[in-house]
């Protein structure tokens, strides 16, 4: 999936650019999104008692952005056998270059907090995601 | 009370200039930590089964600060009667000149969500915010 | 014009709803697409040597939203003479109800910090933003 | 050197927790504090021609945090030969329990953005940063 955002005005810093912290922001809407469009919302995984928070971030910076720009973010699963999801992230700018490659880490937990591992628990969910690694 | 807050790096814009919205979070700052000098802290109201969110806000900016400045920001009760509380906000830089002039105004909510008076269901609550008024 | 934004997750806070400091953040979003769609774009603005930072921010909170709410802003100038610039922001959720209603106040400074009159100076940006008025 | 910061309400998000996102933003507050404490302030940098931007993120979850709480952060070198700058830093709560465990590699540019090597261009600085390496 392609999902694009504009830099906001403030999203820059006054060295003029975006400041490297809202790239892990706009990780997350474009994962959001993501998750939207293979059928698995954040809404839907709450319903199922699921969360899934982020246990790592890996992030890049090969070239810098600045107000109103915007920037194409490609989101894709690389990693999932039911206990870890690991998402890759590309980003580029309006001339096609890339501005940063990031991955995230992701576990599953249950409304205790306790780890679940969805191969076994959620077997729907297991599929969709499963499928999506598959697709790469 | 005077709280202080050191201007992060990510807290400025392209202009160079810290940007306009963070005075809104340091307002939120500066009340955290007055209503823990006046033994009223968030964790204490929530205990209390008691939430008060931001009704309305006004700012005024008077003068930019940016990167490493060091703002005070002198926090009080303006006006309170039991159902809603105002506080008012000057901040000011190093040398004493006035950055923003603000206002924010509360109501205080039960785990319903139905607004409540303080002077009637809390009154150990509603003496020390009246105090806080007289003291002014 | 009517701009739309989608909550993100990263705005809500622990209440579980929007943080009121991102309503500050959507009037500027809003302000730029609004600007952008009269062709007096920031970019265009900068490279006539002017900045219009924000003087004054009013903001009423009438309704929480949160993650996933698309919250559309109805934008339209109220006042201007030359020399200030008055915005309102009426901010409503997907059923239509009022969450925020807004205003914010901006003056025009050229390179030096100087304050400017528009009408004298700039009289085909005074046009433009004049006309905006009488269409209300 | 250690720095703290305490974890302010709109840092939150709506799982009750604080969003990762501001982990990002609190190694720049711990790294801003540790250069000003081996007197390579970001002023001073700046003054001498050397913006240093951030050029990869690595940040490990361990344990959430929330609001009030106070985390340590513990920053230091951790590689530095001339041309490239890299910084661990561990966070711990108030129970010693470690939160994250992040780095962040810089590189040095000077004012026309080309690539600087510190150890032939500014000797001076070079000492202080290999100094930091040798120290941990």
């Amino acid at each position: 999936m392609i999902y694009t955002h504009k830099v906001h005005y403030y999203e820059t810093d006054k060295m003029g650019i975006t400041h490297h912290s809202n790239y892990i922001r706009w990780m997350e809407e474009a994962r959001v999104a993501y998750l939207d469009s293979i059928d698995l919302s954040y809404a839907k995984l709450e319903e199922s008692g699921i969360i899934s928070p982020v246990t790592s971030i890996e992030c890049n910076y090969k070239k810098t952005s600045t107000f109103d720009d915007v920037i194409s973010i490609k989101v894709y699963v690389t990693e999932f056998k039911g206990v870890k999801l690991k998402l890759k992230y590309e980003m580029t700018n309006e001339d096609g270059e890339v501005c940063v490659i990031a991955t995230s880490m992701h576990c599953f937990l249950n409304a205790e907090g306790s780890l679940i591992n969805i191969r076994k628990e959620y077997p729907d969910i297991y599929d969709i995601l499963s499928n999506e690694v598959e697709r790469q």
